[in-house]
């Protein structure tokens, strides 16, 4: 494990859940939903920043406004947390980081969680958001859409249904260590599991169970998009934390990916857990993780 | 009972909380925290407001700053929630409304907490918090201390220990439903006993050990300021719910305090609960208060 006290200061915050956890079997899901809110607490706030909540056609959303940012071009971000635990609050410091770091506000989704709203609530959701933000004028080629863990997923599979849909695409992809592999095939989830702090089998067999519920398949592209046709995907951005168990996931869709003809970049940071990104301001690894993705959208964005 | 929906969701919020202690007598205080920093839920996001983490010589802290806010004007925000739990989190949102009704910049101030560090630990970091602002040259004729429950407590506190060491006072003081009687001898603790949905004795007598600990009295006007010589404190604005069982807190007080000379004004706002300012931007009695506790701060300080 590595010395650096502002990565410990995760790892350890992912310990004290799993510990938790661990200590009380029959947790309900409100108490699990309460422990994974204090994944704010890493990030700090991000300065010069505003926020306005806002009905985003029945989709509750916040506003995360940069000094200086132009009004006609959005991030749509879709948090992560399994689409069943984690919200819009959670996120707001670690979006904030990313806006102030694109130049661009971020739409940051409150989306209906699972197991209350299964599949495909939340991808019904991010796309009435994104054709939404068309409705007010925001051009596809000025909108992206990023997202960590679940949401990095979701930022993936809004795209492929719009895909599929044949409808205009937004400019890039941001996904923070992406859980796309809904069958937990991949390697890393055994060969990462001494250093992962908090995702094991276990926990994915569980949120992928609220997630998919009694209808949703764990092969369905828009679920699963290791399974998808990623031909036309406008540029990603993809990470993960070396130490994570969901490390392949970013790993193996980039190979799909490229292997269609799309531009990937992966950036694999050495001993970082799952969405190192929550330490915004509190650690170089995230801050230089987020600087290069906002970077990466301004960079594909028509701004 | 209100059938004021706005109103109802904080007594739902607060049952809730009630119901889930209930059902795990043995629920240790990681839990309870996680479940009390969901009031921030309740208010929306301010707007025009950004924040900036501070380390106010040695205490943790946020600036929130209104837009056009003046740099050199200050209200000391100090959180209530028994002095072990809750935090500037949690209050960030209805301390950025405060400071917006005033266009005052709120320093949010996140003490560390009992039972871990019981008094005099946060009644000694708001007087470093006070000194750390005169520090930086904002006049005491341009602050104002504020804070709700138990940091409606450390509010007036603050400027009682202030008083007694002989400095200069801040020039206002809010307390938004103050909790004073660290004895439990109000009779509206029996009275308002069914009306109000958080706040019974069970409650009071367990955040009173955990604040109190081992050297601290219930009867020491720093803790419990209906002992207090209330004598040359500055104009105040205390609120109370008129369902809660701490109203007469600040009636009390309000009674003490004008015998001693002191510019109290006391707000009572029928059929509300317990810092019913929590639901700020979503209810009009709440913002109604802030805005009037506001202006109250703006007339009064030397802007």
């Amino acid at each position: 494990m590595t010395n650096d006290v502002r990565t410990d200061a995760l790892r350890d915050l992912y310990g004290s859940w799993a510990k938790r956890a661990a200590d009380n079997p029959d947790m309900d899901l409100a108490t699990m939903r309460d422990i994974y809110e204090e994944a704010h607490l890493l990030a700090t706030e991000p300065e010069d920043v505003t926020y306005r909540e806002v009905d985003a056609d029945g989709v509750s959303a916040m506003w995360i406004v940069p000094a200086g940012a132009p009004d006609n071009a959005a991030i749509i971000y879709t948090h992560g947390g399994g689409c069943s635990v984690m919200s819009m609050h959670s996120h707001r410091k670690l979006a904030g980081h990313l806006a102030k770091a694109a130049g661009v506000k971020v739409l940051n989704v409150d989306y209906r969680r699972a197991p209350e709203h299964p599949y495909p609530t939340q991808l019904d959701e991010a796309q009435k958001v994104y054709r939404w933000l068309l409705a007010q004028g925001i051009e596809p080629t000025r909108i992206a859409t990023a997202g960590d863990s679940a949401g990095g997923n979701l930022a993936t599979t809004l795209v492929l249904a719009l895909r599929d849909a044949g409808e205009r695409l937004p400019a890039a992809i941001v996904a923070f260590s992406p859980w796309y592999d809904l069958e937990h095939r991949g390697t890393t989830l055994e060969t990462n599991a001494s250093t992962d702090a908090l995702i094991d089998r276990a926990v994915v067999e569980m949120m992928a169970q609220m997630f998919l519920g009694e209808n949703g398949s764990p092969t369905d592209p828009l679920t699963n998009p290791l399974y998808a046709d990623t031909a036309g995907l406008p540029p990603m951005y993809l990470t993960a934390g070396g130490y994570e168990t969901l490390r392949d996931n970013a790993e193996r869709f980039t190979d799909l990916a490229r292997g269609a003809g799309v531009d990937v970049t992966l950036e694999i940071t050495p001993e970082m857990q799952h969405v190192f990104q929550f330490m915004a301001g509190r650690s170089p690894e995230a801050d230089a993780s987020i600087a290069a993705a906002g970077a990466f959208v301004r960079r594909h964005l028509d701004l």
